[in-house]
């Protein structure tokens, strides 16, 4: 089962939360930092609560980076534990020359064989074609992201009239030969999804920014209804994993996983 | 000694080169393949051989990456090897919304201790502010690469007639509160380099594309000579490193070294 088709297959099942593992030593229940690696056994318990009812879980690399190379062996341990139905994410924004992002996506794509990986675009065509020559994974380019710092550049408006971020987006078409480009759309960014729904063709969209960022859930999944689109993620990382800190983080990011998930069912199909 | 002072320093006493340790199994001498750990054998020598000459060795991630958690042993290794008095470059391309940011800055800047990181302005100021916070560092943003997809979103002309990388060096001279930012211009890009470099002020400059990606150090060090300028790295990695494949490669790196350190200060002050 490629990338592609395991994200059709949990939209179908009604999944649409993509799980971000943002696992940080400082926010998690203070009783896991006496194991052996308190962020393999919270990432463990996390995974196995959420598997049946998320649609992917998203590893940010940088929370991983930051423990050097004990870090990337816990990234490696956490994603061997994800089910193979479920689609993996790389969130981690590589993009550079040819040959440097060849050996980027060789690392995340190949030898970790994450399904997925979020792509910096900044540097143009030859920084993303590395990552998409195989058409089973599945890359996330960067549109309009979900941070206030987006206004800078992908908010530029170019002497077309255009953004920066909707040429872009004509741009991942235009790569898209393989059917295997998705684009990073901020769940913060209302308007701008709303006026840019049309322009996303058949590219699947991950929206983060829901929670934390302030991105509100039914301004999004309505967007996505009256356009009757139903292949979509929305991450959400700090509002299910650390919603509790304590011996129940498990269970109550599983509850808060299902009442997300369910409220997005409503809004689409009520 | 910061950033600043290490670069400032070499450049005093004539060192332009950055050497670009992209270390690449298939590229290395075979007999170094029988090692224990035959990238840090071959960082180890070219690092022996190049570092009283050179100005700055710039590691580029994506070829330590694709070992995982070995690569990043074997990356932290060469790091420590490197002497104190030259720069040392993280040649990463991170950047993402604050808070991971803030990780990656944690990771590279603090944790590994680079005095440098090269960083993808795309997603804006608050992507890039978490890597700002220490004067003692050396930020260089990417403002016009050396491939050939810097036309396709970095050239990109905006409505008042600017292109997108220019207002990107606009922007960091507004960030740059801590005299602590510098910029990535690519040396095969001449005559956006001869346009731009009045616009560049103090901002030191990180050249790469000379040699195999084919930049002309005679015309970029006629642009640098013109404007009075001599505070910049050219960066060369495959055309020093891989000049040799053999036993000598040590001595034939240092050779190039030599000869292209020469030329530039031949064309700086003749």
């Amino acid at each position: 089962m490629n990338a592609i088709e395991k994200l059709k297959n949990k939209n179908l099942e009604g999944k649409y939360i993509c799980v971000g593992l943002d696992s940080d030593i400082d926010k998690i229940p203070s009783y896991l930092k006496e194991k052996n690696d308190p962020i393999l056994e919270f990432n463990k318990a996390i995974i196995e609560a959420c598997s049946n009812y998320a649609a992917a879980f998203k590893i940010n690399f940088a929370f991983y980076e930051q423990y050097g190379y004990d870090g990337i062996l816990t990234l490696e341990k956490t994603l061997k534990m994800i089910p193979k139905d479920l689609l993996t994410i790389a969130d981690a924004k590589r993009g550079d020359i040819s040959n440097t992002s060849q050996m980027y996506s060789k690392a995340i794509l190949e030898n970790l064989n994450f399904d997925s990986i979020t792509i910096n675009p900044y540097m143009g065509e030859d920084s993303v074609s590395p990552f998409l020559k195989d058409k089973d994974k599945l890359i996330f380019i960067l549109a309009l992201t979900s941070n206030p710092g987006a206004l800078d550049f992908e908010k530029s408006i170019l002497d077309n009239g255009l953004y920066l971020y909707q040429k872009v987006i004509e741009k991942v078409h235009q790569w898209n030969t393989k059917q295997n480009c998705g684009i990073v759309f901020g769940a913060t960014k209302i308007d701008e999804l709303q006026n840019n729904i049309t322009k996303f063709g058949n590219l699947p969209v991950l929206l983060p920014g829901i929670g934390t960022q302030g991105g509100s859930l039914e301004d999004v999944i309505e967007v996505f209804k009256k356009s009757s689109r139903n292949d979509f993620l929305v991450n959400v990382s700090r509002g299910i994993i650390y919603k509790s800190n304590k011996n129940d983080f498990a269970d109550v990011a599983l509850n808060q996983l299902l009442e997300l998930n369910s409220k997005i069912n409503e809004l689409l199909y009520n």
